[in-house]
């Protein structure tokens, strides 16, 4: 069959593909990043593309104005292509897959943030470390092997009943042991209640001993770079998932797995986690060979992909993973390129839905080891919630959807450079903003959306429902058929367009702070507690530098407890995932509580639609629950109002 | 450069190879087995051929006679090649190499020979096992992972507090556990003190589990096909060491090995391994993939060789391996076929010059576990002795040399069909032979060496110094000028060439006994016994089926102690190893016995060469050492009588 081609500008990039394949399907192919939340079911509109040259063959659809149509717009995952075609990708489109920047946020969150009073403090004695080594030279009274030499002199040193050593190292020894003049270091990594010898240096090499912590989130991958000598983080860096043109949740990539095979979406996350590590190496200058562990910390479904693990039955009731606690493997048998005898350890995960990206969070809030009944709320694209003790804890997933990660929402971006992260709206109508890394903006990360969200509330240009009222505001005006906000004049903003919040984006926020809300309380409700018995009540995530929870409260997404017990608390999964890296104990106490936590299925509350239905309102059907945001700015407009304005 | 053409007969088998390459590197390189005990030093003359066609570059050498050199008879090492050549490969320089008979010899050494009283029974636990396991399936309640599910199963039927799985059985997990309706057998190994998880399949396959024992001697190679069912073994094979054209003994090879590189040397035992593995399944009926262990017993150097460890120190005081006791590992790694997944294990060992093999000896005769004073003495191209009982034990090892495997002997073969196990001189003068499997012999195993040499001597056919005496027999003769007795005569063998004993082989055969014997007394006196003390004498040795100890005394060979204090134990190598696959005790009972077994360096006893030397005699310089060797023929001719009929 004769192919085709695409070329996709800005890049460049020209794919061959089969006439009838489309615009989206090539863009895949060639590994040209084109934002997609559907999956390409043609129902989400974020893969717009500019055609400009050539003839397509578009489905008809109302997401693209008459305008775009004329210009040329089209649905790539609507589009087949039948000849040569010239394409470009808008900015909006394009996202970060392509590029990488630097993540100031996640570097800001270098160490846990003290949000708890007792954050529980581990010894430092990391997952893998080095040990320098002086082996007696033998004699023929003490004629040991290299292998059992070796083996004496590090339990001299530490606590090792069980120790283990690949064919590999073993054929190195004896070389080694003399080439190094009876003085080597040994890189020894727990493997369970094991110590596996996983390479052999000449002479002492501790002083370079280097490990990777990724967040494998369904949005956003984080990387941060540790010395495991000093505990210092050197470098972090973040990208959007590459999966995420094959579907901007979970469910949606499991189908596509089930269909088409893991394979591509295994290789897509696995070029993202190499992408950073080698970023993040080649800024702080270390060698590939001294990064000699990495710890994956991510939710359950994104270890099964990365591992090559079938992630099916975590979509169907009981979703049953293949496994909670994946064991520790060689980094290179997955695919991820850091020493070829470096392990990949995964954070132990509580269910199929409840991740190893919470049970770092646990660790790092020190929720477990708390008397005081503490709720921790990790936003994100599943929004999951711990609530807890020292005693017992319950957890739960809400499928929040990609909003606070920027990638449910026209102008959103993940929270990095060009990112605003705070809105404020002044008396007279102007707007303060603050953008990560300063200068004109990109677009909206997650708490600027909170913030900008509230804040149009605050200030009634939205409505209870959410309905944006156009006679409130000269920035309110319809665009392609839907009422937006200009946050941003084209002139303003780095992107050459205007900076917007639309009806569906405040729309697709409501959805998801509803779902987290209403998860909150059936956990409560289950456990025969109220709002009033939280005595702290932690945000995680990765969507900005900060959280104003008087904000999140002022929407209805988290409950009305006192602001002095709501902490933000930043990226958990990163740090309790750095925590188990530098800290053998730590690991195991993630294990202990992986396995201590329940799992809670939302489902089979009997009342959760009702639950999350009252919810979709702001703050929320019962004003009751909200006395705070009733006293700050009264009984709020009802719904009926928006619904007028439209 | 132009190449030449080597073809070799029979086999007809065609090397191309560069000019100026020797015979027998062409023989090498072309797979073909042309023996060499020199190691290709131009010494050993067993590397002869005939040149049928073309014309060579024979180095002079004193080891042909001038009728075989007017035969067109060579050297093979000796011999360089300029043009296209014609080679035939006679039947003594070809050994068994090439081909793999039965061994009935192993077959019939399925148990252990009940020499001891108290032999150790272990409990039937084999190291690698399988187990069926019904999972209950999963529910909201229970909804562990596949892995943890089958965990705890397995933890509910053995006891495995640390348990493990490769990535790749746990890839496979949730899809095997539902084809075969949460009912699985899963492949367990013990691997240290944790079980691995092998591989699982759907069902209940418990009925099909096989282990493999191999006993890698430097001379020969011994397989054995286990059913770990039933414990009984189901077939059993052998072959020479592909490596004996590397060299006769251990030390040749290593020092082969360090110039130009161990892998041809890997490369050819691990053939033999899967030769012989090969032949079993085949001969049994036994699907590969349900073999899942893979034993290994040898001398240190020989698994070193095999797993790619450096044997290099080995050879140099202090002797030090890479290991004494090296790590389960996948039997695929080092090359070995089994099941992909099937792991291979090595009997640990106790030093550089006492290997696996012994521990194996130890373990299978129950040494250790005796208080009577018991010596082990292995003849193999090493005799390694054991002194000691369940409070102590010290080994050591001498150089005997291969002549009783057959290799270093003119119509020396290993103990297989067609080899001539049991010689009696009748009053007659007339000679009764047995031949293993029957029929008209083919050359001398061990045993039949042992017998012919006893019998020579008692007759008085080879004087005290090893001399054969022309007068005393009109078998004696001169050929090839050299003295040798005629065994068997050409019409009645199978090669069509007589099978003899020529005086180079006795004096191997006194060598070999010689270094026996004063290793054996050293170890006495040093623990300041005498051979008195020995309550139990034991053989082990694959070089026939039975050794008539009275024999052996008669020679010198072993200490003249009570017949009925001496027993012939087969090959212990294989038979212990047999008992660690079958018994997971036995194998921690066979790390115990290496760690608390002290290696004894002969070298380093200040009259080692004066007490070789003084056993160079039959049966010993000192004839008050062999009270029984005197009753039985009088005080034998002395040694100037053999000097003179030279």
């Amino acid at each position: 069959m004769e192919m085709v081609r695409v070329t996709f500008e800005p890049e460049g990039k020209t794919v061959e593909v089969r006439p009838g394949e489309t615009l989206l399907d090539a863009a895949r192919a060639g590994g040209v990043f084109v934002a997609s939340i559907c999956g390409g079911d043609g129902i989400c509109g974020r893969c717009r593309v500019q055609i400009l040259s050539g003839v397509v063959d578009a489905e008809p659809t109302a997401l693209l104005s008459r305008e775009e149509i004329r210009d040329g717009f089209v649905l790539a995952c609507q589009t087949r292509v039948t000849e040569d075609v010239e394409v470009a990708v808008p900015p909006e489109a394009r996202g970060d897959g392509a590029q990488i920047l630097v993540d100031e946020d996640a570097q800001r969150f270098r160490a846990l943030v003290p949000a708890l009073g007792a954050a529980t403090e581990y010894p430092v004695a990391p997952i893998v470390s080095k040990l320098c080594v002086e082996l007696p030279p033998p004699t023929l009274q003490d004629y040991l092997g290299c292998q059992e030499r070796l083996y004496r002199e590090i339990r001299r040193r530490i606590d090792a009943p069980r120790m283990q050593m690949g064919l590999k190292v073993l054929q190195s020894l004896p070389k080694q042991h003399r080439d190094g003049a009876w003085r080597v270091t040994a890189t020894v990594g727990n493997r369970g209640e094991t110590i596996e010898v996983i390479q052999i240096e000449e002479g002492d090499r501790t002083n370079t001993a280097y490990g990777i912590v990724v967040d494998v989130g369904t949005s956003t991958v984080v990387a941060h770079l540790v010395d495991l000598i000093s505990s210092n983080t050197l470098e972090a860096e973040a990208c959007y998932n590459s999966q995420i043109p094959y579907g901007a949740e979970v469910t949606r990539r499991i189908i596509h797995a089930e269909r088409e095979g893991a394979g591509p979406l295994r290789a897509a996350v696995i070029g993202d986690v190499n992408g950073l590590i080698n970023t993040l190496v080649t800024r702080s200058g270390v060698e590939l060979h001294d990064v000699i562990a990495c710890f994956i910390s991510g939710n359950t479904t994104m270890f099964h992909l990365l591992l090559g693990l079938d992630a099916s039955n975590i979509r169907k009731s009981p979703y049953v993973p293949a496994t909670t606690n994946p064991p520790p493997v060689r980094a290179a048998e997955v695919g991820i390129r850091i020493n070829p005898r470096g392990i990949l350890y995964s954070m132990p995960a509580i269910g199929g839905w409840v991740g190893g990206d919470i049970t770092a969070g646990i660790l790092a809030t020190g929720l477990a080891d708390t008397d005081r009944l503490t709720m921790l709320i990790d936003v994100g694209t599943n929004g999951e919630i711990v609530l807890g003790n020292n005693d017992w804890m319950l957890a739960c997933a809400t499928s929040a959807g990609p909003a606070f990660e920027g990638t449910g929402v026209k102008c959103g971006m993940r929270a990095s450079r060009g990112a605003i992260e705070r809105v404020a709206f002044a008396e007279d109508g102007s707007i303060e903003l603050e953008t990560i890394g300063g200068g004109d903006p990109r677009g909206i990360c997650g708490s600027g959306l909170i913030d900008a969200i509230a804040g149009l509330f605050e200030v009634g240009i939205i409505d209870r429902s959410g309905h944006l009222l156009p006679d409130r505001s000269p920035r309110v005006r319809k665009a392609a058929g839907q009422m937006e906000f200009v946050l941003v004049s084209a002139s303003d903003s780095r992107t050459d367009a205007d900076i917007v919040v639309t009806q569906p984006d405040i729309e697709n926020v409501i959805r998801a702070k509803a779902a987290i809300y209403a998860g909150a309380k059936i956990l409560l409700e289950s456990t025969e507690h109220t709002f009033a018995d939280i005595d702290q009540l932690l945000i995680a995530g990765g969507f900005g530098n900060y959280l104003d929870g008087r904000k999140a409260v002022l929407l209805g997404m988290i409950p009305d407890v006192p602001v002095d017990r709501i902490h933000f608390v930043g990226n958990t999964s990163v740090s309790g995932a750095k925590m188990a890296l530098l800290s053998i104990d730590a690991f195991r106490r993630s294990e202990e509580i992986a396995r201590s936590a329940t799992y809670y299925d939302l489902i089979t509350y009997p009342n959760y639609y009702e639950e999350f239905m009252s919810a979709k309102f702001l703050p929320h059907t019962d004003l009751g629950l909200f006395p705070s945001t009733v006293d700050a700015i009264g009984v709020p407009a009802a719904n009926g109002a928006g619904r007028n304005a439209q």
